[in-house]
């Protein structure tokens, strides 16, 4: 069993893993705190950024650093320690040198080559449990958990509509129907995802940057637009050096004007280019969330892929009776045949409402 | 100053009043305790319907029946005691006539007729003191105090949609978007409500029966067809004799096939018949509050007419990406002319989500 200190101690490292989203990719997000024998905390570390040190690594450093000796102490982690040796050393290893007692993390590592890190460590003769804030730390790291099982990227549509689900007037404007606070929070789940993406359509509408804005030590996700004639100008805000940029587009389209581009090409599939492709795609340049912006059109294609893991709506407390829905066609005709959601989160945003829901397993009521 | 015990009893005499919601019309709620010379409750009461006894006489009465003194006594009612004789005696003369030594009330009676009662109670030597909890008794009474002040009944809209805003599938199918939960409350709505509204294009397409069932004692709605031509037909649902119904058809309209049915006729406005009239002919007959259960079409009506006072959406965690929208056009083209609402009330019913709002006097937020 676990201690009180110990669950304390994994709460400080969930919330310094963190920290890492949106930056880790395709490595989870872990957090560490070390205590010494005598349950003090003496050193914590978070893993930063792929090819950076893991999390184990930094939080003995830290120790280290500052003159506290952990032998006989216990490393509280958010993912059990890796057990390969990647771009850096394998976690397993560091602890048992560092001759640290026991060891406590949340959740079991999924993946073929870093898994057995706890076998490794209980060989070692150290005392390892695993299981403390499992729930939580699952819903941390739930995009790349979701990603090593799937095989693709975590997908999070967002959307913004008004109560009637509109997302912009009958003229096309949409500035701005949520408010400030709700915009903000995007720029949050920018910065939190290694990628977002928009349809040609909203590019079109809208010259969106789609950059992340506002948050301190912002790391910029990949920014993609699904583009499949690549109708994308020179000088589109998408195209400019505040984040990267993947333009995908048909296999035969001309994209001679965009010299210097980064480019890729994609079958087609129904009316536009194929999701599970693009999705593909991203995975193999370690993409594992990814933030799908709209509009309408594409979410439809998305949501018809099955390709959508998590909602976040943010609805403003307006009517407008007219306009573009904020989802377009999914190939769903029928009440029955819905995409049945459950609400994990309703939060105010100012004047506005932020509803979160994911897919559930759950069969729609009958009655 | 009141006292806390004095508090306690307008807690009481507020869920007393509220027992008389879509009853008392063209009444408010009013709820009534009495508490005798030591500060213990002795009686209470609350209005059950109109013509019948007040709460503040219906509180004496109990108090008499069960051999409580109030002389030098406390009543605690929910709102100002009434002046005029109505259909019943005025309660301001029935309370000095029992002799009590002091009254508290939490909001002033605003009806030309009826007001003055505290300046007859002062007069008469009663310690009298108004707002106590008044903000909880004009949410209590907001229909009845809305009435009074807009010359018509207050109008509740509620719509039922998925978080993509679609009130139906693209077949037409809606059963059942939302929940069985969601689904009793508003038969508590329209238990509440003096009236329920529906369009004509629900009436062919759902034959709804539109009357209150599941709930205790419940007093059923008049039943309203918004119908231009007078398309329904002998034996549709909402003619039996569950509760009342009135049908407003046009000025023009051959109602023959419909002999013993009650109808109104209403002027032509837009593509169908005025709000307004409709309206104005309600509050005629004594109704102050309506629950305006769509269509989407009249519904935009009503929002066009500035005839919405409040929004009541039930939405289900689904997502269908096609079907009718919740509301339909309300003459809104561009989104500064949305009609903006600020949410009062976020509620999980079952797996589904009721937001409540109500329009607001401030301007959209620019930025
Ligand atoms: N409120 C919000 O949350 C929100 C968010 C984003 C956008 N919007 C609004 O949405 C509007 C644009 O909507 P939209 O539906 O036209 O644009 P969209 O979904 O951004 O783009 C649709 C276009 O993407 C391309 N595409 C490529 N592959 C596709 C596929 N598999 N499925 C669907 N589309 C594919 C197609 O254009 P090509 O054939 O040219 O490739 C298609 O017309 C704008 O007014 C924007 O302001 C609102
Ligand atoms: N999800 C929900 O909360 C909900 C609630 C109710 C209904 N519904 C669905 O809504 C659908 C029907 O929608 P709808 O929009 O066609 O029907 P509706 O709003 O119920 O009725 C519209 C009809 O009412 C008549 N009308 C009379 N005066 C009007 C006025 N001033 N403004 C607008 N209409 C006026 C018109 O028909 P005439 O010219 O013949 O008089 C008009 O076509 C049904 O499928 C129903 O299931 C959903």
């Amino acid at each position: 069993m676990a201690t009180a200190t110990e669950a304390d101690a994994m709460r400080r490292a969930l919330a310094l893993a963190a920290r890492g989203l949106g930056s880790t990719s395709p490595n989870p997000v872990v957090g560490c705190v070390l205590l010494d024998a005598r349950g003090r905390a003496v050193g914590e570390g978070w893993h930063q950024r792929a090819g950076g040190p893991h999390a184990e690594v930094s939080a003995l450093c830290s120790a280290a650093e500052a003159g506290h000796d952990v032998r006989g102490g216990t490393a509280v982690v958010t993912l059990e320690p890796c057990n390969h040796t990647g771009r850096t050393g394998p976690c397993a290893q560091a602890l048992i040198a560092a001759g640290v007692g026991r060891v406590v993390y949340a959740v079991a590592d999924p993946t073929p080559a870093a898994t057995g890190g706890a076998a490794t460590l209980a060989a070692a003769g150290i005392d390892t449990e695993g299981g403390l804030l499992a729930d939580e730390a699952t819903a941390g790291n739930i995009a790349w958990l979701t990603s090593v099982l799937s095989g693709r990227p975590y997908v999070l549509w967002k959307y913004a509509a008004t109560l009637d689900g509109r997302s912009a007037a009958a003229d096309g404007s949409s500035r701005w129907i949520t408010s400030a606070e709700s915009r903000a929070d995007v720029h949050r789940l920018r910065a939190e995802a290694d990628a977002v993406i928009v349809g040609a359509g909203t590019l079109r509408a809208d010259d969106p940057h789609l950059a992340a804005r506002g948050w301190e030590d912002v790391s910029q996700p990949l920014r993609v637009v699904v583009d499949t004639h690549a109708t994308v100008r020179p000088g589109a805000r998408v195209l400019d050096d505040a984040a990267p940029t993947l333009i995908a587009v048909g296999e035969d389209a001309d994209t001679t004007h965009l010299p210097g581009v980064d480019i890729v090409r994609l079958p087609h599939e129904g009316t536009g280019l194929a999701v599970d492709a693009l999705l593909a795609e991203l995975h193999r340049r370690g993409v594992r969330s990814v933030l799908l912006e709209g509009g309408p059109a594409l979410a439809g294609a998305f949501v018809a892929a099955g390709a959508v893991d998590r909602v976040v709506g943010y609805l403003a407390p307006a009517l407008l009776g007219a306009g573009p829905a904020a989802l377009g066609d999914a190939g769903i005709a029928t009440v029955t045949a819905a995409l049945r959601l459950g609400i994990t989160d309703v939060t105010r945003l100012g004047p506005d409402l932020r509803i979160t829901a994911a897919p559930t397993a759950h069969a729609p009521e009958e009655s």
